[in-house]
């Protein structure tokens, strides 16, 4: 089938979409040019008006529209605290936790040499200033339990042990509500190591 | 979590698509506004483009950008033949079949007064018209097997039956390659009732 040529770049645009093959973008063409249209509309005008506001955050590097985002620039945030996380989307799930009042700081990404993602890329100069700043007494370290999350975990501890600062990793272990029987080894492993007293 | 208003207003957007949710929606909307945005860019400017210029086809209201679709255009179609369908995707999995050489009319729905759908909103007035223009042999009306694609395949029969035309359903049974043992009941009474001799 040979879509006509506008629809089928609208098509191929949506796949660049994560999560979305040829057959849901096809679904997706289809329903937007469908009915009434104002929700293609819309979207094409979030898009536009998202890319012209939305830059990183001076100082963490998370979306924001102002030259601050609303964490950083809040007087209610713990000012002693940083969670260096590698995702905004990250940062969503700290927050949705409800358990974290402090500050962030978004890596986008983790140490990975290959993909040419070094300390530049990961905003580690930015990262010291704010180190250098003082007013900081912990540094939590909230990168994935991946090897490469591990390794930019150690490589930024390190930082904050040079400047006499407190580093710490968050716990790994088994989730709650998980059943033991069906967590994998590694897991099981780290939340017997890390096991602590009642 | 509260995003900033223009990633609020995007995310918001990209959950109009079929299937997306909210978590989905962040993690495109995160994902658009994060590597490099040609991406998100791209998907903008296919949107408002494809809106500009895709409309339905005069004859069958298929998607096109031309007055006409290309299979309508196309003079290599068997002209006797017509296939009914409820949506565009419909006409793509019949042409990705490779088994039919005529042209389609494309319904954009089916039956459903209560939706507020009937022969009008299907275009029955534009199908009538190529019925009565004559040309046509055979009317096949491959609506989905539902209580409603049932209903619009019968009542648009009743059109082509009035003028003396041919008027065909398209076969329901087990699928091919499908397993008699996990097959659906109904299925399975479709089966047994089309069956043929060999």
């Amino acid at each position: 089938m040979k879509y006509s040529p506008r629809l089928a770049q609208l098509i191929e645009a949506l796949r660049a979409l994560p999560g979305v093959g040829p057959k849901s973008a096809q679904r997706m063409a289809f329903q937007l040019l469908r009915d009434g249209r104002s929700a293609a509309q819309t979207l094409a005008q979030s898009l536009e008006a998202a890319l012209a506001a939305v830059k990183p955050c001076r100082r963490c590097r998370m979306f924001a529209e102002e030259d601050l985002c609303a964490i950083c620039a809040s007087p209610q945030r713990e000012a002693g605290l940083l969670c260096v996380v590698e995702t905004p989307a990250d940062v969503v799930a700290v927050e949705q936790s409800g358990s974290y009042r402090g500050r962030y700081f978004v890596l986008m990404g983790h140490l990975s040499p290959l993909d040419g993602m070094g300390p530049e890329q990961l905003g580690v100069r930015e990262l010291e200033a704010i180190l250098d700043e003082g007013g900081l007494r912990e540094l939590i370290l909230a990168t994935n339990p991946t090897v490469e999350g591990e390794a930019t975990a150690h490589y930024l501890a390190e930082l904050a042990l040079r400047r006499g600062l407190r580093a710490s990793r968050i716990a790994h272990g088994v989730p709650i509500g998980g059943e033991i029987e069906y967590v994998d080894g590694g897991t099981l492993a780290r939340a017997l190591s890390g096991r602590q007293n009642i």
